[in-house]
């Protein structure tokens, strides 16, 4: 990657590129503390951290690195210095943090923004880090399996999620990915809904999304399951969306755009007059981070590659009734894609 | 608090603020969702976030919500084009954010830095905030003790960081204040270990540093175990941090400042040739943030007043060796201090 970089900034005419946001960091270092800079020159790449990650920083990554007391940009100034033509995060890096290092660039020194560069060069996969999701795929789908076997009627939406949360660390997981989801009957409707201390319990219907990290790579896996005798709607409701997943997924391929796949799921749920009750983004990249680019949306002209891992999850909410949603993590590979979610599709029945 | 807010206002000459950071959007509004702005306006605030949470917003804020389907700072032209004067969180708002407010004011306005100035207004507790706070730190010490007894030799130092967050969430706590830290012989000797596939067994100290969120209100507890018998060199290392602990605790009251009350514990520890082992500050507050103002550290001229909840957490960290940190969450009060943690702070022997 480092190569990648040197190449990219003499293409640019960049001196030196600023390097603002921890998963880049990350990405290009492999320090994985919660404080760094790094400065990619044409030759190396320098880190920053403070003196708290003095000795794990020397074991993550072999790279000079500056310990620096307070305020990480002052332990730059002396390359700072020098540089006529920076590139930086502008998309993720503080405002404070610009300034700081504006402040310390000659005069008549640019710095250019380089946008989501680094995230497009991490939307394809190396194999390493593919081997890496693949396994925060499997303690994720092993973890939701030995969570549901503990289930039991009565428990409350936050008992179930730590069940699941203990599942996976159990599996391996350093953490979850984000907070899990576990939404009964009418919160189910809410794309993004926090567990309550709500029992589930009588009949409806139970969204449970989950994620796994692996060694600072993430799974993302949502499915159904419902307690009691679905009604007929909820059948009809629960064959849509896994008739969009599937049939968006079989459209995966290299060379497809992201919007193609997106509405591919789009054109199911409108043979099911359902398509207005679809109101997110088909998908998203994951890696280090748990959304990153490609986003498979609407208007998005991403083309995807092999090597990419994505998630396809559509959905559908009714407020105040339920919601639906069934996500899955695949690859793209060199002819199509492979679902990497090993966990059956089907409404589980509790 | 919007009352506050408004006279602030008046008082700088500023005809709105606009709120970035997620934990300053949540005390001002509530709303707990991960993408918002506010707007303070004199009169009211304005709360702008994505369609996931339209059914959310509702039930968590009361005021004027705006839904913005893309980029948040494009629902906000309509009230930043008549603005003069915005002050805006130069330390925590995105450049991105700052350039897209930017090019919405009229030609002639001036945005203004507010520097940490709601982070200082959160430095004093409510009632109710404390009463947040107490419960985290009591289900801490409660998980913490539940998690110990579940302690057997031969668990790895991430088996008992998940037990320990699994009896956080018995407990209610909706999710740990931060990734929980256990670290056995030479792991304690990094202050931010994050815990290892390692079995603690064998002779050695045992590092456990934990928080608990209920509410949105973050605990903090660092507590030190020991398997087998510890020598006489740990235990003249445990007594010199539980001294430096229980001195700047007895100092801590109104009036005093931050610095002073870090200067007893590393008077304490330099006593015992210990000071140059001691790399970090000695507190810092905490409450929607585990980390917050004011921060107890060398050169903090902060005066400390009652209401605000902080951590002290001296610790000595030997390379290659072992490291002893004890931490409370403690509340100045009218006429002195609270040691809100009750767990006990002698060393656990295992």
């Amino acid at each position: 990657m480092p190569h990648l970089l040197t190449s990219i900034l003499e293409d640019r005419h960049w001196d030196a590129a600023l390097i603002s946001s921890l998963p880049n960091v990350r990405y290009l270092t492999g320090f994985t503390g919660s404080n760094a800079l790094a400065l990619a020159l044409p030759d190396r790449i320098i880190l920053f951290t403070d003196p708290r990650y003095t000795i794990q920083s020397k074991k993550e990554f072999h790279g000079r690195t500056v310990i620096v007391k307070g305020p990480l940009v002052a332990g730059m100034k002396r390359w700072l210095g020098k540089i006529s033509t920076l590139a930086f995060e502008n998309e993720r890096i503080l405002f404070h943090t610009q300034q700081a290092v504006a402040a310390e660039l000659p005069k008549r020194a640019k710095m250019e923004g380089m946008g989501p560069l680094l995230e497009e060069l991490r939307m394809v996969k190396s194999a390493g880090e593919i081997a890496l999701i693949r396994r925060a795929v499997e303690i994720n789908s092993t973890a939701f399996q030995a969570a549901m076997r503990l289930f039991r009627e009565g428990m409350t939406e936050r008992d179930l999620a730590a069940e699941i949360d203990y599942q996976m660390h159990q599996f391996g997981s350093e953490k979850p990915a984000f907070d899990t989801l576990v939404a009964f009957k009418q919160h189910s409707a809410l794309p993004h809904a926090h567990p309550r201390e709500a029992k589930i319990e009588g009949n409806g219907l139970l969204l449970i999304d989950m994620g796994a990290f692996w060694h600072g790579y993430a799974s993302d896996m949502t499915r159904m399951a419902h307690i009691g005798t679905p009604s007929q709607k909820t059948k009809t409701h629960y064959k849509a969306v896994l008739e969009a997943l599937t049939m968006a997924e079989a459209s995966v391929k290299p060379g497809i755009t992201a919007k193609k796949v997106d509405a591919v799921a789009r054109k199911v749920l409108k043979s099911y007059g359902m398509e207005k009750f679809f109101t997110h983004s088909l998908g998203h990249g994951l890696g280090l981070e748990i959304h990153e680019p490609p986003r498979i949306g609407k208007k998005m002209d991403t083309v995807l590659c092999a090597g990419m891992t994505i998630t396809i999850e559509p959905g559908v909410y009714m407020e105040g009734h339920q919601g639906v949603r069934i996500e899955d993590t695949i690859l793209v590979t060199e002819h199509g894609s492979e679902i990497m979610t090993p966990t059956p599709k089907e409404m589980l029945l509790l």
